[in-house]
């Protein structure tokens, strides 16, 4: 971090502001809503959702600690998609549509694992090489019936930041994820060193709540002193209450800020560290900023990362239905912090495990009371809740409808 | 009972009859018949019901004993709507949509509860009266971006008959109920005072059937015979039937008769009483008119209760979807009747859970011939099966369609 | 099997070849392909399917042994239909539409059972006849409404071949099935006296993956060597896919042969006899030809029977929904074998068992691999697949697609 550059040069220039459409849902005058009733129900919105939001986005797939070697890879199970995350070869990590090109099996079933030098489908043994050409099709020679060239495992685009890895299933790639992020969380990142993190454990959670609900909360704390005591100790809510109003930007992925409490070490229980062995050159001796919570987010479809100087988390939503979700929650620490004399994984993901129950649990009683016939969204808050006005406007520029 | 009136006075005038349309679904020349096979399994036809039959009918949602000081309520689920059913005052009974004004959470989660002087969303703590009225939005003032006037909660239409609560979610409410009812029910009614009885016990039941398997079924007893051997040793099923043939009425609510045989106490196992405090004046020496049983039905979306000089009980279905449903059932016993003297629940519950198992077995196995492809509906008795006719009937007009 | 007769006179007269439709969704100028993939997705699709080819098709619905007496009948439940299979008369075997025709209660839930002399409703008791005709519409009698004539039990067309039983619940009967069936299949199946057989086993399984799948794995044995070692222990791989490239037919019936490996004596986990007790003449001491197996198949709605000297087995396929399917296996031996002396029904079931869950273990990876947004139907082989090309081919006809 460099301590001559100004505030302003830390930030990525925001877009112009657009003048609100007067056909856009969200307008009402002297006030501003969510959404109508039916955006959060509707079966047919919710497939068209995924194919103009879900699969053009940056999406969190993982990181590269968890395919350190090539061969290795993840799975990403995305709604109806599957992709095999890969280190194709040191250099190269690759996400392959986890389907062969022949008839479709699904390749991969495991959630991880390691390849040979071959990508082989059980079902009639064709198979690939680790960058995804065709290798051999049994029985059927390059260019008889056709060209291998061809029929290459399906490719989805990849961006890699700071050791984060996202997807895009869009024809066209968006911008890399580096080019969205901010000077001061890129400075902020590399005090953390993220390429020597590793992921400690990992949560899937479960809702029955459209997707979009996770999205509304996430981008607001108007809820978080009702909703979240225990995460109030440590969070500076009113800092947090700020970002959203000042910082934040409806950008597919950007920098966030998670400050903790000045006086405090570490987003907890208690304030304190969860973690002995702290990241990057915090270990070292660096000393620590104020308030230090760095991070990121992406959206519409939401996932977001908080970093402090002992571990961090990675929450990445997932749509299941109009009318469910998951979220898959990633804990990381020092990659040379051990378990149980480090770090011990019941204290260490309770704050975010108690959190992320309360924020679920409010989003499908939401869901409920949403779903009545005479539900009408009501006035939101231009002071505490703006990120949603700018999350939706998003999410309707992507849907092709005014904004 | 006014002793001089005669039977004939006792009686609302019926509707002057309807020639059939040549269009009906149900007119088949000679013969009529229930509705043709898509009605039962359709889901768009379903959700249309919901909204044209379901939310405009009298929909019972319970008795006033079960909300006696303010502030009391219990909810009342009907597909996707919820109702709060709640004594905003001593004498103010309010049903609320179970949704906040603001972003839709539902408020209450248990099925019965008591509100202090607001009732608060837990989500960013708006709060209303115990009248509905907004109270407060926090952090933004009456007028600030929006009136609180215009943002109370939303309210479906009541009427109380004889301590009995009905809902209406119509724009416009249907005549009160207690308009509906005849001069003969009001005074059986009266009667057994309902206003000092309470709720014994309640289960729900359910089914996979369509709700119109549920209705049709309860307009005719030309099944009792054949279907509920263990009913008929106490029902006068020849009176019962009578009933629907003469004294029955397609009105959205209406007095029922559940005759029973003339030499017996109640409707029970074996005939005798199942409560030994009688009911109202009963229990202070009246004497119990031959065969009494005395009640209410509602209709399409079908709820009856049969009232003994013992105990009564009260059934309301509610549809789920276009192959589900359930069934919810009241025991009512006198006010001060005590459990394990007075009466005992299992022995009190036996008949007609008896009878309502045989008859949801019954449905479903129905809904599962009507989905067959070659099902057409066969020809209804005149004589034992009118009721459905006038019930049926009453569905496509409430629906649009000719009848 | 006549011993002068050749080869070519054995074979049913294939229909003319027809030139592929440019149109064809499975022509790709130099290579053919499965369908694409909302084929195998799609709910309106699957139920138009169900219209078209499943109640068109003969499906195989069990074996006369299953109801030797008058009155004996057993259950066909094939998506939301169900069919009564019984015998009428010593000499007649009638499918009735599980259906009351009055108002449509399911008559028989159990899975098979015995009739006395009227078939009962049970909810109002109209009665009919073992030979469907209404008997009796309690208190209304024929004529007086409608005529009894015009309402007796629905039936589907039955083609029984060989003691197999097979219906359709088209309008008009396709075909008997024995004009369907070449000569040589006829004399294999005469040795083994399928009259004289009873079913030892019934065994049900479940997969999540559409109906077309199932067809597409059983008519290529492409898939053989990889997924199914045991089975190739015994099974003639090699000469088992020349039958589909030389002898299958796109029939909606037709013989089939399943060649054992000439060395050894039926088709089990090491190539021995799974019964003692062999097989109509071949326990006589008629000789066994060499590499015996025969059976039959149906398609597009796909189900095959294979026979050894010792036994045989039956797999039929049933549609649930456009993501799912059930198969019902049943195993046959001799009438006079013994269970326990003369065969194990855990060892008899053995090779089969294990070889079908594997096909259905590979059709769930295929229904998931398919439902991605990025898949398409890849090159098929012409050597090793054609079966597929076929039998998609016949699909495409019965609902009425270029073809």
């Amino acid at each position: 971090m460099n301590a001559t550059t100004t505030e302003s040069d830390l930030r990525v220039t925001p877009e112009a502001p657009v003048p609100p459409s007067p056909d856009s849902v969200l307008e009402h005058g002297r006030y501003f809503t969510s959404l109508p009733r039916e955006y959060y129900l509707d079966e047919e919105r919710f497939k068209s959702e995924v194919d103009r939001v879900w699969c053009e986005q940056w999406v969190y797939a993982g990181h590269v600690s968890q395919i350190p070697r090539p061969g290795d890879y993840f799975i990403l199970n995305m709604q109806d998609e599957s992709l095999i995350i890969t280190r194709s070869s040191a250099t190269e990590i690759n996400a392959f549509h986890n389907v062969c090109r022949h008839r479709g099996l699904r390749l991969c079933q495991e959630s991880k694992g390691h390849f040979g030098p071959r990508i082989v489908c059980p079902y009639h043994t064709w198979s690939y090489g680790r960058d995804g050409t065709l290798h051999k099709a049994t029985r059927m020679t390059d260019g008889e019936f056709f060209d291998y060239a061809d029929w290459g495992l399906a490719k989805a685009h990849v961006s890699v930041w700071q050791g984060f890895i996202f997807v895009s299933m869009a024809e066209k790639a968006p911008a890399p994820v580096s080019s969205m992020i901010d000077a001061k969380t890129n400075a902020d990142m590399e005090m953390i060193e993220p390429l020597r993190m590793k992921v400690a454990v990992e949560k899937i959670y479960e809702a029955d709540a459209n997707w979009k609900l996770l999205l509304e909360n996430g981008v607001e704390c108007y809820h978080c002193p009702s909703v979240h005591p225990e995460f109030c100790v440590s969070l500076d809510a009113s800092a947090m209450a700020d970002y959203y109003a000042e910082d934040y930007l409806p950008n597919l992925v950007q920098g966030l800020i998670i400050p903790v409490k000045g006086e405090l070490e570490s987003l907890s229980m208690d304030g304190r560290y969860l973690s002995k062995k702290l990241l990057g050159k915090f270990g070292e001796g660096t000393p620590i900023p104020y308030a230090f919570g760095t991070g990121f987010m992406t959206q519409p479809g939401y996932a977001w990362g908080g970093f402090h100087p002992d571990y961090g988390m990675v929450a990445s939503t997932l749509p299941v239905s109009a009318g469910r979700s998951i979220m898959i929650c990633q804990w990381f620490v020092h990659e040379d912090a051990v378990e149980g004399v480090d770090y011990d994984v019941e204290e260490m993901i309770k704050i975010w495990d108690i959190t992320n129950h309360q924020d679920l649990a409010i989003q499908e009683r939401q869901q409920l009371g949403v779903s009545g016939r005479r539900y009408v969204p009501g006035p939101n808050s231009p002071s505490q809740e703006p990120g949603i006005h700018s999350a939706l406007r998003k999410y309707l520029e992507m849907m092709g409808e005014p904004y």
